[in-house]
Parts: C-alpha cells; sequence; structure tokens
C-alpha cells in the first residue's frame, strides 16, 4: 500500500498484479496493418474482452478481496451493479471463496442474471423506479456486516485494473500515446499509472462518449462535474462522475480527454469485429474511435489502445450495425 | 523438401516455419473455462481467425510462391477462389513483389473483391453459369506463363498449413487430441504431420460438415469419394474432393473423420462470438461443434481445435443466429 491509502502507486499495480497472476487471463495485444493503414500508426490492443467475464473487471474485484481479513472474508462481500462488475465480483468472490451479494435492477437483462447468478453470487433484485441501489446496499451490507466493493472509487480496485497497462507495456515495450476508455475512471487512472513507470513520455489519454463527458469536463476545469444518466450506446461509460479516489489520479497521471460520438463508436466496434474479428462492446470500442475520428491523431507512432470488453448482446449490436448503414 | 515430391514430412513444415517467421501473425491460442466445463476437458483454441487476410491460408500460399524460381517469380501466380485463398495469394504475392492474378466469379461479394484488389491483385471476373473457374484459370495461366498455385493440393502449400499445428504444440505441449476442419485438405494434413513429430500418441481427427462428407467417406472406404456442390454453411469445406497430395496424406496421418450438422454449427460459432468474444466464420466453427454435438470425446483430456478462419458477413452471421433461435 502507498502511504496515503486513498492514493494508489505504481508498487500497488506490482503487487496486484502478483496477486492475479494464475488468476487472470493474460490477454493477447493484438495488432492489424488494416487499422495501422488507416490511422497511419502503430496501434497495439490489449484485449480485455478476453478477459474472464468478458471485461477487465475482474482484476480490481479479486485484488480488492484479497486484501481483505480472515473476519471480512467470513462475513462476505456485496457490491451493485448491473454491468461488468457484478460478474467480477461474483466470480472474485468464488475463486476466494467469500460469499457475494449482488444488488441487481430486477429488469437486469436476463443473460447477466444467469451469469452472475452462475458464478455462485446471491443476486438481490431491486426496483430502480422506487429504489436506489446506493440506499439498498449500503443498509444490506450494514444490516449484514458485509464489505462493500465499489465498481471504481477504491485504491485496490484501480491497482488491480492498472495490471491492464502494465502487461501491455511489458508486452509491446515503450509507447508514444496510450488511449483507454474512461467510466468511472479505475481503469483509465490505473493504466495511466502503469504508464508513466514504463514509459514516462508517453501521452495518456482518457475517452469518454461524448454524452457522457463528466471526466472531460471535469479534467479540463479541475473541479468535479457530473451528467446524469447519458443517452449514449456506451453503457459502461454512464457513470455519473469519477470518484473521489479515482479524480485525483486522473488530473495528476492522465494527460488529455476526448469524447467521441456514438455513430464513430458504433464504426469503430464494425471495424473490430469485421476486421479484427474480436467481438468487443460499445464503451470497449472508445479508444479505437477516438483514432478512427482523429479526436487524437499521432502519426507515424506507436499507440497502445485498452478494449475493456466484450459482453454484448449480438442481437443488440447487430441493431446498431444496422441503425449505422454498417450492414 | 521430402524426396517424394507431391509427400510432405515434419522437415518441409520447419522450412515453411522459417520462411513465414516475421510474415504471418503467431496467432493466440485462447481458452474458455465455459466450453472446458461444457465439454469436461480442457481445450486450446488456435485462432487462425486472426490470422492477416483473417484465414490460415497465407501460410500456404507465402510457402509456395517463396519457392518458386525467380523466372517464375517474374512471370506471377495464378489462382482461382472466390473464398479465403483468393485474398491469402493476393497478399502473398505482394509481400513477395510478385504480381498475382486471381479468378473469381463476378458475382462474388463485393467486399471480397474489394479486399482482394486491395492486396493488389488483378481479378478477372467470368460468369459461373457458362465458364468452369478450372479451365478459365489453366488457359489463362498458360497464356501468360503464370504459376499456378492451387488451393490446397500442393505440397509446398500442405507444409505452409501445417505451421499451424506445429505453432499450437510450441505453445501449448503435448495434446491428447487434435480437431481441424477440413474441405480439401490441406489444413488438415499439414496438422495431422506437425502432430505426429510433436505428440505421437495425439488422435488427430478430420471435421467437415454432414452435407459435405466427401473426405470422411473417402478416409472411411479409402477410396477417393467426393460430393457436388453439398448444401452447408460452411463454404469452405464445400471442396468437392480431397487431392492427389492430400488424400494420401490425409489416410496416413489422420485418425479419425467426422461429421457435423449445419445447426451445430451455427450453435459453436454463437458460443465462439458470444462466450469467447472471436468472430469465426463457419466453417472455422468444425472442431468447435465436433466437440459440443459430443461426435468426439475426450473427457478430461488436453484438446487442441484449429479455428481456420473469421471471414464472414456480418449480417449473414446474425441471420444465421437467428434463423436458429440463437438471438
Amino acid at each position: 500500500m502507498s502511504s496515503d491509502a486513498s492514493s494508489v502507486t505504481y508498487s500497488d499495480i506490482q503487487a496486484a498484479a502478483a496477486r492475479l497472476d494464475d488468476v487472470v487471463h493474460r490477454t493477447p495485444v493484438m495488432t492489424s496493418s488494416t487499422v495501422n493503414d488507416r490511422v497511419g500508426a502503430e496501434v497495439f490492443f490489449k484485449c480485455e474482452n478476453f478477459q474472464k467475464t468478458g471485461a477487465f473487471k475482474l482484476r480490481g474485484g479479486y485484488n480488492a478481496i484479497a486484501q481483505l481479513s480472515p473476519a471480512a472474508k467470513e462475513r462476505g462481500v456485496l457490491t451493485y451493479s448491473s454491468g461488468n462488475h457484478a460478474q467480477a465480483i461474483a466470480l472474485a468472490g468464488r475463486l476466494h471463496g467469500v460469499d457475494a451479494t449482488i444488488v441487481m435492477p430486477e429488469n437486469a437483462p436476463q443473460v447477466k442474471l444467469d451469469a452472475t447468478r452462475g458464478y455462485g453470487a446471491e443476486i438481490i433484485p431491486y426496483d430502480p423506479e422506487t429504489t436506489t441501489r446506493e440506499a439498498l446496499g449500503q443498509n444490506i451490507a450494514e444490516d449484514r456486516g458485509l464489505t462493500l466493493i465499489p465498481p471504481y472509487d477504491h485504491p485496490h480496485v484501480v491497482a488491480g485494473q492498472g495490471t491492464v497497462g502494465d502487461e501491455l507495456f511489458d508486452e509491446v515495450g515503450d509507447l508514444d500515446a496510450l488511449l483507454v476508455c474512461c467510466g468511472g475512471g479505475g481503469l483509465l487512472s490505473g493504466c495511466a499509472i502503469a504508464a508513466r513507470q514504463h514509459a514516462p513520455n508517453c501521452t495518456v489519454v482518457g475517452v469518454e462518449p461524448d454524452a457522457g463527458d463528466d471526466a472531460t469536463r471535469s479534467f479540463q476545469s479541475g473541479t468535479l462535474q457530473t451528467v446524469e444518466n447519458p443517452d449514449t450506446v456506451a453503457d459502461g461509460a454512464r457513470t455519473p462522475y469519477l470518484g473521489d479516489v479515482t479524480f485525483p489520479l486522473v488530473l495528476e497521471h492522465v494527460d488529455d480527454m476526448v469524447t467521441v460520438s456514438d455513430a464513430t463508436l458504433v464504426q469503430a466496434m464494425h471495424v473490430l469485429w469485421e476486421r479484427m474479428k474480436i467481438v468487443v462492446e460499445p464503451t470497449g470500442a472508445l479508444g479505437t474511435a477516438a483514432l478512427l475520428q482523429g479526436a487524437v491523431s499521432f502519426p507515424g507512432q506507436r499507440i497502445g489502445v485498452v478494449i475493456s470488453g466484450g459482453n454484448v448482446d449480438l442481437g443488440r449490436a447487430n441493431t446498431l450495425f444496422e441503425e449505422h448503414g454498417l450492414i
């Protein structure tokens, strides 16, 4: 741990990497001459869509549960999520032999409810029309003595997500730029800390959807900005604001923030599916979209792009491709 | 080269691997606990859908052109294909600085015509209603002094495809079984030769679609069987018969042949897309389908599966998933 309990340093990421060794997939780094030709640079895609549970979230969840006291492990953990963090905590709990309770909206897709239950977690459904998940989660956690593992705003979660960047630099060496999608900023800040260590001159850029641009405005103004339920296909980037832990880390370690349109995002997904043969969810295509849209440009340079996940309903993806005239 | 010019030995595969070093992607080997749980074995997927041009075919094409005389290279090469071999020869030609001419049906999908032309090949379209591609190809090759590079029935092509199996064993070590899709038998026989070298006790199984079962019947009877324009979604396995080079190699090195239904094939594609996040074309899912269908069973054992390619129109794949009630 770093001296400031709410901060994260590279040694925290190294410690997380040691805990995650043999637990997570060391996901492949892929390249595409089609993409390289199109953007005029050499691009390295770190493919966390191939991670267990289909997204990077297992890293942070596992790293956080690993550091609980034996007594806290005995009591169990809780989180609220309708997305990738739910499955991550469910699987991380099972791997640690720790009971996991997940507060999920009762109208969550059946496939996500099934997957989370399949990892052995207890699901507590709630009606999102009448209940806020935070209040319900807090109440249940206090009643049952469970430890809350938040989806991004926790130093152990950030350190775990930083292992994504650590592995990327380990594999490809120096990079001139690194593009990371940004929801709550856990993956972005963790990867930025790793970049500082491996490649001090690497330009680290966070990417958000146009409609969910709170982190970009927060970064530019230096004051926390929020967004309410933004209308974007990037469901993993609909988070309302950066956290107490992640906002200072983003300010300190990230060089720039940009946003991309939903249309570009779906086009980027299509390129990744059709040309690179990888199934990527909308949020996972944010970095690729920034390159293809020209929101960033690093001609002739070496660029890392983090693909965060691949959990998208295949029919839903097809609808998006159709709506954007791509198939 | 082996002593019999029409045969292929492991040393030919080693020589091909040396030629292909730094030319082809060393494609990743992927695993899935979902698949492992479902089939009760440990499965290693060699992902040639991530190969340049989206399929393994570049290996054989490049290896064949590499061994032409300087004079033959100067004159150029020709092939006929509407599928993955066309793009492979186009790119292999460009990489060698050798002019490539591809005879393609005039009604081939625009995306394939564009991709092939994009690699710098000359396309000669023909009307498949009135012309056979073999006759047209032979005539043009003779007129222009071009060397024909057939899609599978050539020892240098087989040796190149064998590097797929070679890389798989290099990466994962011993295997109890290896499942390889079979069209004309180039990939299957090449991988079987590699398996003999790396894992003499490995059971090598070729997999065909039910409707295109010519190689299975040829294998079982010991006499070459044919099939005419079979009705299967696995377009890469619609080849009418094994070749003069590949049939003896299959008889000598392959342990068994099985077939799978188109319905199973589409289900296997869906598992690969949805759970493993990889875009695989129907033919590429043959080995996976054999496992999921129970056409083969190796409980508790280590099984290699070759994914041959990922070139499928996304809209077409969606239609297949819909037709089979999967989305």
